[in-house]
């Protein structure tokens, strides 16, 4: 089955720079991927290489005038740029040219134009920012991560039926282990809206398995597929994540540079550190994805190089694959339906 | 200057075991300091050495009879262990007889406890928990870590009032930089509180720098001396740190563990990983101060080993040093004042 993604080729905070290359990595790598480069023409073209053939007809352009700056108001983005590259690329997706979109632009205005242009799934109030993290049982998947700062129980459930949706769809297994995020394990804990989803929870279909705390979203003591939480904390948590790892690896690396017999020691364990490097590289878990919009849009890390993007239209590629939108729907549908019965 | 801590020995996941030869560690270190070992007299004169001329009369054992489980309900604990080794411990400090109390018990129950002898300082209206984390500007104060689930804006300023005065206290510094923990940096993010919390703080005298994200626990762009939060982001926040550093530890062992060529590296390497592990050990950082409170209690980490609950008990003696709950104390009488004015 032949795949079509739309690039917003202008995003990020080096643009086409780093979304060309990243685009033909992934054309060369999937053969029944086709991309569409949106953005500057003269650009996009001034970038690519003389010989297209080797990508055929799997490449093309899709010039639009316009690009969404890295610190622009969403709503100025939204009224004025509506022919910038991350518009056009969403526009495409809702045409049905494109099965999903990727942008490494401006979160807030892609959240923004997105859910203004392809709109709202029945049956679910806010989109959610899912995105994967590494784990010691592999990885997990969080949402929210930032799109909604207050969030009722109503909110949460509708966030954990969307996210074990996509984690069916993308990881293949059938019920998906789900936490809800909070200060302890124990019944008593936890605000009124975490108590609240606790009890959607329960009531559900869902394989809830109740609280977990902050460490399982990187090491917790049981492998949880899905972890729920409100855009604030889980937008907290992810960058607390990003903070400790970087003073971990400023502290390893200021180890191994301290004098003459560190550094011998860095060279002998070079192989180790770049093997460790690799298996932590926030690199390879780059890209989220907006869940409660009737299309796909994938988030790429504003400064993701070409490694990182490519990782990004990946995660395109597999969740447009596993259908995930329509997968999602089609269970928010069931869920309601049981609702009214009930 | 002598001091008195009360150290409530059957504290933790490993009672005695752990308190005793820690608190045997301080009064090796500092011949100034006076400890009061709480609990089962038998079983705590079974732990210490025959000869205790070395401590001469620094060191005494108060008798209680019961012990606070680590999993009982703060309630049960508050009603029915009116002799445990954490309350006699707690009304020392409240009797004037110790300067503060450390203990490794169970937190809801020596928070309920602590608040119920110790009171509440005039003005403040919640207790909230502060510790430090490492960070590659230094280290960096955080509070509030868990003990309000809900916060309004008045209650993060109180936070940030009392934060404030421990780190200039502790750390001998005339203005401490504070943020407060958000989302983003620009003036539109977070929720209802913290937009409130932050008006609060900019009319305040704090050196209050604004908004600050996950990232600055340990590796922010700037150097921040007291991050303010509520308890629910706190802990996550923590916690996620606390699992990303043990995945991150994990990851390292496995590398360096996968076969003989690894090994080797390992040994070679080994000097340099144990500086590394001590630079980012979290035993170094083991401690956490009740503040709102009348009296000093410091809670270290239930799991606390020799050298960790050494760390709190030291945390203690600065603090009763500095004189950090009377420093808050008046600078809450100020503010208030200054208020009552405006």
């Amino acid at each position: 089955m032949s795949l079509t993604i739309s690039i917003d080729a202008m995003g990020g905070d080096q643009g086409p720079q780093v979304t060309i290359p990243a685009s033909l990595d992934c054309l060369k790598h999937n053969p029944n991927l086709k991309l569409i480069l949106v953005g500057d023409e003269s650009v996009i073209k001034g970038l690519l290489p003389n010989d297209l053939s080797p990508y055929q007809d799997r490449l093309s352009i899709h010039h639009a005038s316009q690009r969404v700056e890295m610190d622009e108001s969403p709503s100025k983005a939204l009224k004025n740029k509506k022919d910038s590259s991350m518009r056009v690329a969403i526009n495409l997706v809702k045409e049905g040219q494109a099965d999903a979109c990727v942008s490494a632009g401006n979160t807030g205005a892609l959240m923004a134009t997105a859910r203004f242009v392809l709109k709202m799934i029945p049956g679910i109030d806010r989109p959610a920012i899912i995105s994967t993290l590494p784990s010691i049982h592999g990885h997990t998947h969080v949402l929210d991560l930032g799109a909604n700062v207050d969030c009722t129980a109503e909110h949460l459930f509708q966030f954990a039926i969307m996210g074990n949706e996509l984690v069916k769809a993308v990881e293949g297994i059938e019920n998906p282990k789900v936490g809800l995020l909070n200060i302890g394990e124990e019944d008593t804990k936890g605000n009124e809206q975490v108590k609240a989803a606790a009890k959607l929870l329960e009531a559900s279909s869902l394989n809830y398995i109740g609280y977990v705390e902050g460490n399982s979203l990187n090491a917790g003591p049981i492998k949880v597929d899905l972890i729920v939480t409100d855009g604030f904390v889980g937008n907290v948590a992810l960058k607390s994540i990003e903070g400790a790892a970087k003073m971990i690896g400023t502290t390893l690396k200021e180890a191994f540079s301290k004098n003459i017999f560190t550094k011998i020691a860095a060279i002998v364990a070079y192989p180790v550190l770049k093997s460790f490097k690799q298996r932590i590289d926030p690199r390879l878990y780059n890209g989220a994805s907006f869940l409660g919009l009737k299309g796909l849009v994938i988030k790429s890390h504003g400064g993701a190089d070409r490694l990182a993007f490519k990782t990004a239209i990946h995660l395109a590629e597999v969740e447009a694959q596993q259908d995930v939108i329509k997968k999602i729907s089609e269970q928010v549908e069931i869920t309601l339906a049981l609702r009214d019965i009930a």
